[in-house]
Parts: C-alpha cells; structure tokens; sequence
C-alpha cells in the first residue's frame, strides 16, 4: 500500500516522548500568563491569509511546543504526503485509490491523468454539463411530464450527498438565485419525505438522486416512494417516463442510474478519487448551483482552491490546515481532550458543525495504524457544536465551568450578512468575549470583590463566590472571516479538508475509507426482513428483546400507551 | 443553604472506591460476553413504561455493579432530594428558590404554596389565559393593528426560551392543528431575523417576545427590530400602538414587559420557580399551543406528568430516570467517558439532541460541589447527535472505530408517524442493528472469513483485515417509544428532566444554576462599545488583535479577500 517511506510507529519517537512531556508541563500552566509573559503573543500565534485571520494564541502553546510539534509533521513526512496528494498517489490505500477532490475545483498544481483521463478535464467538462442544466432550470425550459415549469427541486441524498449542499446552501442564504426552491431529504424515516411533498406539486417537482454507488438504501427507498408520489398526478403515465422526467442522477455508478431508469443526459457523474464527504465540490453540488446560480457555485470551488494553492505551498510553520491539525492532534493525542467544539456565530453556518462532523469523525475516528496495528493514542476528536448565541444560551455552561476542557473554534465575520442596526456588534462582542472568558476567567477574589460590590454580606459572599468561579484556561481558535461570501466559505470548507489530512497524516492512520460504516449496514439489511418473520435465532438477547417488543406492539398483543385523564374521561365516555 | 444531610464528600465513601474498582474490571470485559453468560440478561436489564421500552442490557453493568450504583443513589441521599424537591423545598439553594417545573403539568403529588400562592392554581390560571388566546388566534379573532387577520407567529427567544417549543412542534408535526405558521428566531444576527421576515406580511404577523428576565439583550434586540419592520407597513403608527397590536410576552419579569409596551391581557407569565431550561411546560409553551392546539399541548404536560409520577413513585432500582442517571454517572464518573450521544432515530425528535444539550449540560456543566468544593472527578456528560440515519452517514465511523467510547441513547418509535410503506421497517432495523454493531462488533477472524469468501487473496486478507475489525463493546440505551405521540413525547422529555436531576444530586452538585454563564454575558456588555471606539486599553494582547482587525477590515483599511482568478481578470479587463 501506498507510504512514502518505512518507518517505525509515530508514537516510539523521541519527539512524540518529548511532546508528550511538554503537553503534561504547559497544561499546568493558565493561558492568561502565557500572554502576560509575551506582549507580541497574539501576533506570534496567529496567520493572516486572504480571507481571515486565524488566531490560535488562545492556546496552550508555546515557542518550544510549536517547534516540536511541527518537527513532529516532519517526522511524519506530512510534506511527501502532502505531495503525495496532490499528485494524484493512490494515498486512499485501503481502497486503491488517489484523493483528487482538488481537482474538481481547479485546486491541482498541474493536471493530472488518471485511469487514462485528464482529472481537470473529466471535472470543467461535468462543470459544463452542470451550468447548462443549471441554466435550463433557471430559464423555466425544464418541464415536467405534464409540460409544467419545474419550480421545486427535491435532493434525496444522505451524508456527504446531502450534508454539502445543504451546509453551502444555508451558508450562501445572501446569494439566492432564481426562483427554483431546493429542498433536501436524508433520512429514511418516511415522515421526512411526507413533510416535503406536502408542500410541493408533482406537477412542478424534480428530484435529484445524489448517491455515490447509487445503491444507498435509504436514498433509494426515498426515490421509489417519490416516483409513487409522482404517479398521482399523471396515473396514466408510465414510471419509465416519470423517471425519464422527474429525476436526475448524480453518481459514481452512471450505469445503475441507467437501470433505475434515469436519461444519461440527466445523469452526472463524478469519480472514485472523490470521497463522499469531500463530493460537494462535484455534481454533488448541483443543488448549490440550483439555489445559487452557477457563478455563485464556481466561486466556491475557486475559494476553496485557493485554499489547495495556500495548504500546497505555504511552509508548515505558516500553514494555517498544518497548525489547526498540529492543535488538534496536541489536544487530542497529547492532552487527552476527545472533544473539539466548532462555534460559529453568522447564523447563515449554522450547518457547519454538523457538517464538519462528517468530514473530520468520517476521516479520523480510526484506530488503526496505516502499519494495521491498533493505536497507542487517541486519534481524530469527537467534533459538536451550535451557532455561538444558540450556544451561550445552551451549552457554553459546560464549556465554562466544567471540569473537562473543550478547545473549541470561534468562527465569525466582519461584514454582516444582513442590514440590521446594531446586532452585528453584539453578535461580534459575544464572540469576541466568550474567547476572553474561557481563556481568562474569573478567580475568587475578583469574585468575593464583585459581589462586596452588590451589597452582600460577607456570609453571603463566602457562600456563593464557589460558584460563580470561572477557572479559565480553555483553549481555542479565532477565525474572523472578513466577510462570508461564497469564495470564504470555499475557502473555510477546504481549510478544515486540509486540516483532517494533515491530522490524519501525523496519526499514521488513513483518513480516506471509512470501513467502520460497513458492519452496521449489514446487520441492517440481516436483521430487516426479521422484524416482519420474527425468526431471531442466532440473535443476542437484547436484540430478540426490541424486535419481539416491537412486533407486539405492533400486532396490538401491547395495551397501548397509558393514557392522559382527559383521554380516559373521553374514552369512559364513549363506552358508557 | 438546602442540604438534606450534611455528609462527607461523596467521593471519599466507600461506595465510591468500590465502584471505581469495579468500573475498572467491567471495562475489560466484552458486552457479547455479558450476554452469553446470562440468557435473561436483556429482560433483567431493561424497565417496561407504559410509553416505552428502556433497554439498557447493552452497557457495562453486572448485577454487582448496579447493586452499588444504587447504594450510591442511596448514600447520596436521592430519595430524599427526590422528595424535597416534590416538596417544593428550596433545593436551587445558590439562587434560593424551589424547583417546580412539574407543578406546570400537574406532577406534584399535592399543591404547594409558594409565596403566599398556590402553585398549581397559578399554573391553570395561566394555562387557561394561554387555552383562551390560542383559541383567538385559531379563529381568526386576533387581528393586526391594520385590522387583517394574524397567520404568522414569529416567537423571539433564546435558549430556554426557543429549544423546548421548536423542539416539541418539530417533534408533534403530524399534530399540527389550524393555518396560524409559527417561526423561530433565536440569534441575535440579523440575518436570521431577515431570512424570517422576507417570507412574512407584517399586517398579519405576531411577535411573541419569550424571556424569563425580559432583559435578554439578543432577544430584545430582536425585538426592537421586529417593531421597526411592522413600522414599514404603518408609518404612521406609534410604536406603542404597534406594541400592543402585534406582541405577546411571556416571562417572570411582567413589569418589565409592560415597561416594554405589551399589553397586561398579552403577557403570560411564569415564576421564579421554573428554570429557563425546564419552562417549555408553562407559557413558554405558548408556540406549542399555537401549532399543535391547546389539547395537544395539555396531552404533552400529562405525558411529562406521567413521568413526574413514574419518578416520584417507583424504586430506585424500577425507576427508569435513576437507572439513566446511574449509567450517566457510571461512564462519566467511573469510566471517563466524558461524552454521550442521542440518537433519535424518528425525523421529528431531530431538535433533541440540541435541547437536550441545554437541559442536561447547563445543568450538570459544574465543578463545584453543593459544599463549595473543587470536584475531584468528571461531572455531567458533553451531550451531542443527530437524527440516527444522518449520523451513520456521517459520524458513526467514529462510534464505531474511535478509540474512544461514547455510550450512547438509541431512540425510535414503533408506530410510523407517515403512512410511506417500507420505509419504517429499513429504519427501526438500521436502529437495532448500529446498537447490536456496537455491542458485537465483528472480530479479525470473521473479517476474514468474509474477505475470504469475496475471493480475497492471503495477501489482500492480511492487508485489509485489520481495518475492517470493529472491537465492539460499546455500550447503548433503547429507548423504544409505542408512538411518538404528545403524551409519550412529554414523557420522554420529562425522563431526561429527572434523569439530569438524578444525575446531579449523585454527583453533590446544584442542578438548577447556571453561573457559568453570567462571565461571558458580562464581558460581552463590555466589549461591545468598544468594536466602535477602538479603545482596548486593558484587554489581552488577542482580544485587541482581533477588535483591530475587526475594526480594519470594517474600515476598508485591509484589502479585501483574495479574488479568484475569474474575479482578477475581470478586474484587470476594467481597469484597462
């Protein structure tokens, strides 16, 4: 399998033995003396690029940690596989394949061939075929079986042919196009689908089929209802010329489109060097385009290849993906912190934890070496998050005064997204500030002072300070985007692709497959059928337990759930 | 202060050291070997409720684990916290004030006076004025200051003012009652309050401004802006006519609603006695009522009833919100667990992980102890999920390969809350079968076999294998509701409520404070004049990095964000 060079597990090395040391010495230390030893500190520990700034001095980080710690991306031979990457090398081992999600958004150094095809020719001319569509749709040439304008686009997608879209879509509020509305559904459980369609006409509704291998169970079972649903208005019509009509594919597996009955012109592709949770920039796009108009969709990839050219070139010291992959590893791996929080505070990013869930727990919740031995370390973290006001309102309780430390990203924006007077400098103070306080907190004496300050007594004073404490000394990230525009969210997007890479890189693991979403997708399919038959042998007994559960309640052998007085009083009335 | 019975600090009992020791050795042993040798382990280990099936064979626990975790109940004294907070004693004793939210559904066992009043008597009265309004608005009688009839509702809240009614109306979809639409606004950036007003017409728009204090600077900011969009459509309006035609207040500080300009006869209130994050019972429900009908509303409060019953009345050791609470400490406190996934596998519950993460962590969020002390161990748990299909796209990689553990709480219904065929089955198997994934595991052995029987070469098998093995062993709840219907969703809710203050009385914590909140907040007030002036004299060194980097970019000062290449052409062909 592919690795740029033999040699012994990471963990063994000096350098990760003298990081470990470091990690256990400087997490003694408060971040609030760490600035008051050095008045330059915000300006040493930050990165200024295009679009943002990046400010990672809130941070148990000193000169000689962030020596070692980039020593430690050398040893790991970060640049050869950075290298590696973007040369198109088959560093998806597992499965045998190049990672080239880059070249889909003109983010490759040079063009690359692969399986006897220019990469950045296959994606300009799936790009083409995406504009013009785009531009049908827009221009209400595109009609429905019925001869109807499609105004309602429905995608029936799940994870990384769902999350993408919907996450740029929501972030790209500001930039609608059209009058064509985008709707998703990602969950199998019909009460989705049913919401969805409730609001829609047949008559006026395409549906987008976005499946990698086109066989995702839960995708397809949505698309046989949806053609189902279809029927209703045009009973006559056949299910080959509703599909023919009503439904576009977007694929790796342009064939089982075929089959399903989809038009090849109506099918796009996009190709096995893309992984799923790194397909947004693909065809998977399609509906960023619908929603957003197709410039709006090029400026995404444009910035998020500017990204590819910054994570490409710039050295590993001034690398913004390397350092934000440097913190998690030292939070994770040496510090013992599972957790990382992504906070952002423009409403429109609201998706964005969720989002990055996928791309980083996806890539990095592993925990096998590329070597194929199990790790002696903790590996990628546990990503979580809320927008930051929904945040403070809700969790940030925990952040502040529990005894775990979540390092945590700040992400906001100098330019509001909206017109509103004055709420974008309450929403920028609230971030700015809540950094302050988890850095700083607030010790007893400032508390004792404060509630002297209110009139308590000194028995009261005594009683209450213990409480209100804050301890300090969380950890995070700044990153203040000058505005969130469809080129800043390209490039933020792509900013945190790196930053998986690079982490996953100097965890000796591969953060390309993702093999641990395979046995549960079995047992799904095994254990199926078994909830109708009731044969469970073989079953463990918690197992045996949940489906006879379900099918007694089911077949109403279960008195239903107790009811309210009301109820009862009702029902007593109607067997009177 | 309220302290049942002074006592040493809960970790250093014995208790304590034996459960420690004991975690340590359960750790080791495989849940598939929990099972094999014990046939009736799943019937032994799960607690039938009329609403649901709580299974919880599938964690770490062995008989002699659970008898001392309950031992552990029993020396933390949580039957007779159980009772003092029934009794309305003042066990939110840093803030001095009973804990009554159960009072709001009738689930105390008799009324209480508090104040001089009769709780339960205060709580029907306001839940007759709430019956009374719903049924103004529903039929058209509540009008706007131009006289047209209200069909929106937009309700301005944060935190406990927004999660628990967007929660349960998500949740009780399927029992939407009337045309009046409600929305939300949370997030004090304007674009959220933008996006929502685009689609409204303000001669026929509500605002319901939801805060405990009525000082809520996001919420009130909000509203502010709301009462200059209704001023577009009656600019001749004064703004106080404008506040009594289109606002509705609910809050505990009425004075200040009045002070704001809400009518007395469209103010609801709520007491002191109700935490934020427990209100969604009283009129902070008003939403609820709104969208689902006032019955529908009652049926949640007698379902949440039912569960104040079930938690008063039942043992210990029967008492489903004990028995989660002892597995919540059990891995967080004895295995270092630090973090625990909801997994709602209906689309409906897909805001409850967001809530429960308010509920739980703003409560159990804390480090010091009820005696004032440091803790010396992990506290509540970080609570994180998404809708359970979504999440096997996207994050249970890591559920299942991370090196960490996360135990988790798998929750479906057995009823289909859509009529959609197939679609249920595929579902409700994907639940069973990602906790029996967890649970099992599939060992290097089998992994074998199966790429053996692909056709696999040795080579290949020893290649791949190792990153196909799930270890297994990770621990899952089922919470398999009949139906998920109001009743059997107030339950749910209201098990997790006690569950949270279960959980905290162990742990010697106070449950019902939030001071960890007030240091940002203030913090916040603090910064925000300074975005404008620009006088950072005081604030650590990146604080003022990023108010002048702020205050750059705002100003033009900075060049703006790197054009993309198309951007730069264009650029350069004006310039020429």
């Amino acid at each position: 399998m592919h690795e740029p060079q033999s040699h012994a597990a990471i963990s063994q090395s000096a350098i990760w033995r003298q990081l470990q040391e470091q990690a256990g010495e400087i997490k003694k230390r408060h971040l609030s003396e760490l600035f008051a030893e050095n008045a330059g500190r915000a300006q040493r520990f930050s990165l200024e690029l295009p679009e943002f700034l990046l400010d990672y001095s809130k941070n148990h980080l000193d000169e000689a940690a962030l020596v070692n710690l980039l020593r430690l991306a050398k040893e790991a031979d970060l640049e050869q596989w950075r290298a590696d990457f973007f040369a198109g090398k088959p560093i998806n081992a597992t499965e045998g394949r190049p990672v080239l999600h880059p070249a889909l958004r003109g983010g490759l150094a040079q063009d690359l061939v692969v399986g006897g095809e220019s990469v950045t020719e296959l994606a300009e001319a799936e790009l083409e075929r995406l504009k013009k569509f785009v531009v049908l749709l827009h221009n209400g040439d595109l009609t429905s079986y019925t001869g109807k304008r499609i105004t309602d686009v429905v995608n029936l997608g799940v994870g990384g042919s769902h999350l993408g879209p919907q996450t740029a879509i929501e972030a790209l509020r500001a930039h609608r196009k059209g009058d064509v509305a985008v709707h998703f559904v990602s969950n199998v459980d019909g009460a989705q689908l049913t919401d969805v369609l409730a609001g829609l006409d047949a008559e006026s509704t395409l549906f987008i089929v976005s499946s990698k291998t086109f066989t995702t169970s839960e995708t397809m079972t949505n698309a046989r209802s949806a053609l189902k649903w279809l029927q209703r208005v045009a009973p006559e019509a056949s299910f080959e010329s509703l599909r023919q009509a009503h439904f576009v594919a977007v694929t790796s597996s342009p064939d089982k489109a075929l089959q399903f009955g989809v038009l090849p012109e109506r099918t796009f592709r996009f190709w096995d060097w893309v992984g799923g949770r790194f397909s947004l920039w693909s065809a998977i796009g399609l509906p960023i385009a619908i929603a957003c108009g197709f410039e709006t969709f090029r400026a995404l990839l444009d910035g998020a290849a500017s990204m590819d050219r910054h994570f490409r070139e710039a050295p590993l010291e001034e690398n913004a993906p390397v350092i934000m992959a440097l913190l998690s590893v030292w939070y994770c791996t040496f510090m013992g912190y599972p957790a990382h929080a992504v906070l952002p505070y423009e409403q429109a990013l609201h998706m964005l934890p969720a989002y990055l869930q996928q791309a980083d727990m996806e890539s990095n919740g592993k925990s096998t070496t590329r070597a194929g031995d199990e790790v002696d370390y903790a590996t990628g973290p546990l990503i979580w998050g809320q927008t930051g006001i929904n945040g403070q309102h809700a969790f940030y309780q925990y952040l502040h005064q529990s005894p775990e430390v979540v390092p945590a990203d700040f992400i906001g924006s100098v330019a509001p997204g909206h017109d509103l007077e004055g709420h974008h400098e309450i929403l920028l103070a609230n971030m700015f500030a809540q950094s302050q306080a988890l850095m700083n907190g607030v010790d007893a004496e400032s508390v004792e002072r404060e509630l002297a300050a209110k009139g308590l007594s000194a028995d009261e004073i005594k009683r209450l300070a213990p409480f209100k404490v804050h301890r300090g000394g969380k950890p995070s990230n700044t990153i203040l985007l000058k505005e969130l525009s469809p080129h800043s969210l390209g490039a933020l997007i792509a900013l945190y692709e790196h930053k998986i890479f690079a982490q996953g890189v100097i965890l000796q693991i591969y953060s390309f497959d993702q093999w641990g979403v395979e046995l549960g997708k079995g047992l799904a399919n095994k254990l199926e059928p078994k909830l109708a038959s009731g044969d469970l042998a073989g079953e463990d007994g918690s197992t045996v337990q949940l489906i006879e559960y379900y099918r007694r309640v089911k077949t109403g052998a279960v008195t239903p759930a107790e009811p309210s007085a009301v109820e009862m009083a009702e029902s007593a009335g109607e067997q009177a």
